[in-house]
């Protein structure tokens, strides 16, 4: 009976994503959901992405956070358009709270919205909320050994973003070890490895970003 | 209706926390439940409380991951009794799986048996496992501002590490805003700062261990 109920959720849930694809697609706004660890920066990846495109792409922004407007603050700062979901305790942001803040936001004038999900590399996974790609991040300081341990995001996302690559002197992480494992369990997967400190490598994650607009 | 299953869950979780806890008070062993994002330590501070304290403490391991058996075959090298639980896919322990692993442990020849969650920073704060002590790892890579997006764990903690702070001049992490928070919702926990790599605050949480013994 639980896994019925269960079951449940997950159905309504999907058929609020579709609903949200639907708006979106008829809005022609490309979304990314954005997933990691807490920590791995997921912010600080959103805020490099408008610096880059804001003068050329539309962006719009939805933060989501068990608690605190932290995240939208630093968003807003840079003059997108960005709604905060609280979800209050809850570990992933659902399609339902995705779609009460497409209400707030100015969907005709956005080309692509960034979600930052609740920070946690497992539940995220089983929630889509209407997005065009799922994106993930790893930082260094995390270990390559994640991929073992975590392996539903990594063997689902569209493109796996190493981040804090400055850090890789200070950390144990073994690139090449990592790539393996990742190509074990997702062959189409875009990897980038960047650092939102140093700046290295958004170039060329912000032009796979572009090649997604108006799919 | 969705809020009553939930609840029903937790009821019996909490019914089995409570077994595991009268058969661990039967045999004295000291349980710490150890909990963490993905990558912040909880392996490695598993492993240097073991080589600091193993000539004194009879010391068993429960690993925790939703797949492989890195962690446990790790551990196990240091020749302790390790029992890997594998959750499928689920984020986080639940007392039932920790009642099933007690089973295979020595409890007879256990003072303090490490418990090592799912790497995530929100869902296991709602299982109790039946634990004398919930531990809280942050690593600094992750950021001070963690507190106030990931309460319930800051606020339930007894023990909260700060690890990896031979990380502190590459990173960003303001070590007294960090304290501040925390005392802003949790008055009575223990504070670490503690690096694995250079074993600075190692003794000093090995010392709060040992005294958590024989309660």
């Amino acid at each position: 009976m639980e896994i019925k109920v269960l079951k449940d959720i997950l159905s309504a849930n999907d058929q609020m994503a579709e609903r949200n694809r639907a708006l979106l697609d008829s809005k022609k706004v490309t979304v990314l959901n954005i997933m990691s660890s807490p920590g791995s920066g997921k912010t600080s990846l959103i805020l490099e992405t408008i610096r880059a495109l804001k003068k050329q792409v539309r962006i719009g922004v939805i933060e989501g956070d068990i608690a605190s407007t932290i995240d939208a603050q630093k968003v807003g700062e840079e003059k997108v358009p960005v709604v905060q979901i609280n979800t209050g305790g809850e570990c992933h942001l659902e399609a339902g709270q995705v779609g009460r803040a497409l209400e707030s936001l100015p969907l005709d004038k956005i080309d692509l919205l960034l979600i930052e999900n609740v920070g946690n590399l497992v539940c995220p996974g089983e929630f889509k909320l209407g997005e065009d790609k799922k994106v993930l991040i790893l930082s260094v300081p995390e270990g390559d050994d994640k991929v073992h341990k975590y392996p539903l995001l990594f063997s689902m996302a569209d493109a796996i973003v190493v981040n804090k690559i400055d850090l890789l002197p200070y950390a144990r992480f073994d690139v090449p070890a990592f790539l393996k494992a990742v190509r074990g369990m997702n062959r189409r997967a875009r990897i980038f490895q960047v650092s939102c400190t140093t700046r290295k490598g958004i170039e060329e994650w912000t032009k796979w970003v572009t090649s997604n607009l108006g799919q």
